[in-house]
């Protein structure tokens, strides 16, 4: 029989990897030029959505322990500033590679981990307030990173 | 120390609650006249998804074998039709108050709701099927109804 934290792990993992691909099946649709579009008017751009995607996803390597952020130039332009603050972006097709690597990295990352070791603090919590705080661990990020992706993923379908 | 499983549960259904707040803070600054808008050109209206979501909801009560719907002539207008597909739709304010019981409802029966229970099997799954996929389970509907419910989060802010 399957342990329930084990049960648990594996659906918000799959959670996870079904946004991402849900999130790719858009991309693959869309072509560079229509990322350019907003996806409402007045709103955000494609190209934004991908960036800002990318440089939160970017941001869990080290939030989760695992390694350095990959793309730290994205931290600025896609998540300190707004879109169309920012006059120079990444090409469209820059940001695509960013996007799939920092997922597979991530992916690679999972895969290593052991069901205990998903309830491990992440590295936004101190100790003392982990010890008081049992659920601000690595599986909350998981899960809060889903809803922010699918969020997104309910405005980049919008551009098709 | 707090069982894994336990923090597995509590995580999840923070993120729910977290979500269903976030989705009432953008209704509440909607009005109903700002419902009837399209969130991006040709796309479904505003009134469209909140009757959409009031519906998919609602079909949790069964699926999580709670109780029957509470509102099941939400179906043929918001489930099986696409929106402007029919006519008369409830108004605005009738799917405010739809949605606020459906949620207060499911809420009731989530607190009462042990931690074991949680991985109990939904009703859309086969005893047989059960046995051999454990992670079809009440606690997985909740993590994909969260995904689901910021996906149309997301839509439903370009309305503001």
């Amino acid at each position: 029989m399957t342990n329930q934290n084990q049960l648990a792990v594996k659906s918000v993992l799959d959670a996870w990897h079904f946004r991402v691909k849900a999130v790719n099946e858009i991309l693959n649709k869309l072509t560079d030029e229509q990322l350019q579009h907003e996806i409402s008017p007045g709103r955000n751009r494609g190209i934004y959505l991908l960036g800002h995607l990318s440089a939160v996803h970017d941001r869990m390597l080290p939030l989760l322990n695992f390694e350095q952020q990959m793309y730290p130039q994205l931290d600025e332009p896609f998540i300190n500033q707004p879109d169309k603050a920012v006059a120079e972006l990444p090409s469209a097709n820059e940001l695509r590679i960013a996007w799939s690597t920092i997922n597979s990295k991530l992916t690679e990352h999972f895969n290593e981990l052991q069901v205990d070791e998903w309830f491990q603090k992440h590295s936004n919590v101190s100790v003392e307030d982990f010890a008081k705080e049992p659920h601000r661990n690595r599986l909350s990020i998981i899960i809060s990173r889903t809803g922010h992706l699918a969020s997104h993923q309910g405005q980049l379908v919008l551009l098709k």
